[in-house]
C-alpha cells in the first residue's frame, strides 16, 4: 500500500448559492486533488463552515508539505504525522484539513490496486447502503412547507427523513410539527428529529416530555446538547425511548472514547471529512461497536466527494446507522461530479468502482469556485 | 466601549528560532495589530502551532472582514459574533484566530479609555502577579542540565518553577529527578510537575504512586491525562494529594463546564491566546469560582503580547493561580516588544499603561518575520 511521490496538490472552494429546487442555500465545499509522480489523481473534501473555508485551505497547505517525507506513503502513516502534529490539540478546522489529505490518499490507492475504497476497507463490505434525508434550510419551513416537501422526498423513494423541529419553535410548538408530519405524511416513514443544540437547553427536555408520549415512528434524536456537554448528553439518553446521537461538531478519537465510556450516545456520527481522518473514524467504529454504539457518518458536505467516502465507509462497517443525504445538495454538483454511488428507491448503491469512484469535471468545477490554490512539491 | 470603525488589521508570524541561552527552541509566535480610523493601534496574539500559523493567520483575516459590521464595536459584541459563527464547531486554530482578534480590542478601548486592561477588568485589580517558570526544552535535559537550570532560575529570583518529569523518563526515573532537584536546589521552590499528556497513559498514575509517599514540594500536578480525558482526570484527581491542571489544549466554555461539572481539576490553565476570548476567560473563571477552582492561563506564547494580557487577567480575577512565564522567550522578544509588566525578584509588576501595555519596535518584528499580510477594511 504505497502512493509514491506526490507531485501536486490543488484545492477548490465552491461559491455558495441556492439549491436549484430553492429549498436552501447551499455552502461553500472544499475539494482537494494530489496527483503522485505517476500521474494518479486522489480526491478530497474537508468540512468547512463560513469564514473557515481559507484557514483549512491554508492548513492542508501545510499539512501537505509533509506528504513527501514518506519513503512509503498511505493514509496510515499519514494519520500517524497528523496525530503527532497535532499533539493532543484538537479542532475541527486542522481535522478537517487532514481528513480531506486522507480521504484524497484512500482515493489514489484504491486507483492503483484497482480497488473501491469499500473494498479496501473490509473484505465483506455492502453494496447497498441505507440512507435518509436531511430537510435543513436557513428558509425555516413552516409545519406546512415541511410536509409539503416530506411528501415529495416521500414521492422520491427516501424512506427516512430528518427534520428540525426546534427550529423557529418552541418545544410544545415542534411537536406539534412532529405530529402534523406524521399525520400527513403520503407513508410511514422513518423520522429523525436534530435538536441541533438549543439555544435554550431545557427545550431539549421539555421536547422530550412532549414526544415520549405518543410518537412511534421517531428513529433518533439527535444533539439535544452541545456535544461536549457530555454529562446533559448521558441524563437525556438515560430518559429518553429513542436513540441519542450525537458527535457531528467533534473531531479525535479522545473526546470520542469519553463520549462512550460516559453511555452518552446510541449512535455516533462524526463528520465524515471532519473527524480527522478515515482511519480515526474507523478506530471510533471499532470502539463504539465494542459497546453496542452504531456510527452514522454526518456529511454536511457536498454530495459529490465527502458522501462518496461516507458511503464507503458505511459500506464497510458492520455497526453503521443510515448515511446522510442532502438532496438539493446532489443537483447543485451533478454539472461538476458523478459521484461513486447512486440513489435508487431511497437507497444509496455502490458503483464500487475504483477508489472513492468519483469523476470529477475539472473546467466545470473551476467555474463553480472563487478561490483555487495549488502546490506543487518536489 | 467603543473602537469605531476598524481601517487596517496586520500580521506577522515570526521565524522559529532558538533561544538566546541555547535552552531551548524558540516557535513561531503570531502578532495581530488592528488600528481604527483615529489611529489607535491595537496589539493582539493568536495561540500557533507549527503547520498551523497561516491556517491561523487566514482564519484572523476572514474574522476580521465582520468587524465592520458593528455599529459600535466591542470585544463583548464581537464575542458574540465569533460564538455565532463558531456554531459550536470549537477549534483551538479559530479559538486562537478570535483570541487575537479580540486582545486588540482589548488593548484599543483600554487606550482610549486611558486604563490599563487589569483595570478594565476590575475595579480591584492588583499590580503584582505571581508567577512560575517553565523549563521546557525540546533538547530533553537530564536531571542534571535540569538541576542546574533550576538553580540558575532560583539565583534570578524564581521560587515556583515547573519540569516534566516523564519527558524522556519512565516513571521511575520521574521520581528520581524530582528527589534530586528537591535535594540538590539551591533553595527551596514549588514545584509544578507537568506529564504532557504521557503516550503511555498508565505512567501518570505510576508516577503518582511513587511521589505521594514522600514530595511534599510539589504545588501542581498538569496534564496527567488529554484534557477529554475527563473521567480519568477525574479519577485521578480523587487519587491525588496534589492539585490537578488541565485545559492548555482545550476551548471554548462548553469544555470547561463539562470537565468542572465532573470534578476534573483544581486548576483551569486554557491559553491566554488559544481559549477564544478574554470574555470567554473571564465567564470560565466565574464558573470555576464558584466551585473552587482556580485559573492559571497557560501561556505558551510570545512573552510580549500573550503574556502582557495573561499578567493583566490574572492582576484582575480573585480566583487566580500562579501565571506561566518562559525565560528563555523573554529574550527573544525583547529586541521588538517592551511588555506590559516587569519580573523582578520572581514576581510581575504590572507597568498599568493603557491596554496590554506593550510598545512595539515594528520594524524590527519585521525583519524576524517570514510572514506579513495585511487587510484594509473600509
Amino acid at each position: 500500500m504505497n502512493i509514491g511521490k506526490i507531485r501536486k496538490v490543488e484545492i477548490w472552494i465552491t461559491s455558495p448559492t441556492t439549491s436549484e429546487d430553492g429549498w436552501s442555500k447551499v455552502k461553500s465545499f472544499l475539494f482537494l486533488r494530489i496527483t503522485n509522480s505517476e500521474g494518479v489523481e486522489g480526491w478530497g473534501e474537508a468540512f468547512v463552515l463560513p469564514y473557515r473555508e481559507r484557514g483549512v485551505a491554508e492548513l492542508i497547505l501545510s499539512l501537505a508539505s509533509t506528504l513527501n517525507e514518506f519513503e512509503s506513503l498511505n493514509p496510515y502513516l499519514f494519520n500517524e504525522k497528523v496525530i503527532e502534529i497535532c499533539d493532543n490539540h484538537y479542532g475541527l478546522d486542522f481535522s478537517a484539513a487532514s481528513s480531506a489529505i486522507e480521504m484524497s490518499l484512500w482515493d489514489i490507492i484504491g486507483k492503483i490496486n484497482e480497488k473501491s475504497l469499500s473494498s479496501l476497507l473490509s473484505d465483506c463490505s455492502k453494496d447497498v447502503i441505507q440512507v435518509y434525508v436531511n430537510t435543513w434550510s436557513d428558509r425555516m419551513p413552516n409545519d406546512s412547507e415541511l410536509t409539503h416537501r416530506i411528501n415529495y422526498l416521500i414521492s422520491e423513494g427516501y424512506k427516512s427523513i430528518k427534520i428540525y423541529p426546534l427550529q423557529n419553535r418552541s418545544p410544545k410548538e415542534g411537536h406539534e410539527c412532529i405530529e402534523k408530519i406524521e399525520q400527513n405524511s403520503i407513508q410511514n416513514i422513518d423520522l429523525m428529529l436534530d435538536l441541533a443544540v438549543p439555544k435554550n437547553p431545557n427545550h431539549s427536555l421539555e421536547l422530550l416530555e412532549f414526544i415520549k408520549k405518543n410518537n412511534t415512528n421517531i428513529y433518533w434524536i439527535e444533539e439535544p446538547y452541545d456535544g461536549c456537554d457530555i454529562t446533559n448528553l448521558a441524563n437525556y439518553k438515560a430518559k429518553s425511548d429513542f436513540p441519542i446521537v450525537t458527535g457531528e461538531k467533534q473531531c479525535g478519537v479522545a473526546h470520542f472514547k469519553e463520549v462512550l465510556s460516559r453511555k452518552s450516545a446510541d449512535i455516533l456520527n462524526p463528520d465524515i471529512a471532519g473527524v480527522g481522518s478515515i482511519v480515526q473514524l474507523i478506530e471510533i467504529a471499532d470502539l463504539s461497536d465494542e459497546v453496542g454504539v452504531k456510527v452514522s457518518p454526518h456529511c454536511w458536505d457536498s454530495m459529490a466527494i465527502a458522501a462518496s467516502a461516507m458511503m464507503h465507509f458505511c459500506a464497510s462497517i458492520k455497526n453503521s446507522e443510515k448515511a446522510e443525504i442532502y438532496p438539493d445538495y446532489i443537483a447543485a454538483s451533478k454539472n461538476y461530479c458523478d459521484p461513486g454511488f447512486n440513489i435508487v428507491n431511497g437507497e444509496s448503491k455502490l458503483k464500487k468502482l475504483p477508489g472513492l469512484g468519483v469523476s470529477i469535471n475539472q473546467n466545470y468545477l473551476s467555474t463553480k469556485s472563487f478561490y483555487y490554490n495549488e502546490l506543487q512539491l518536489n
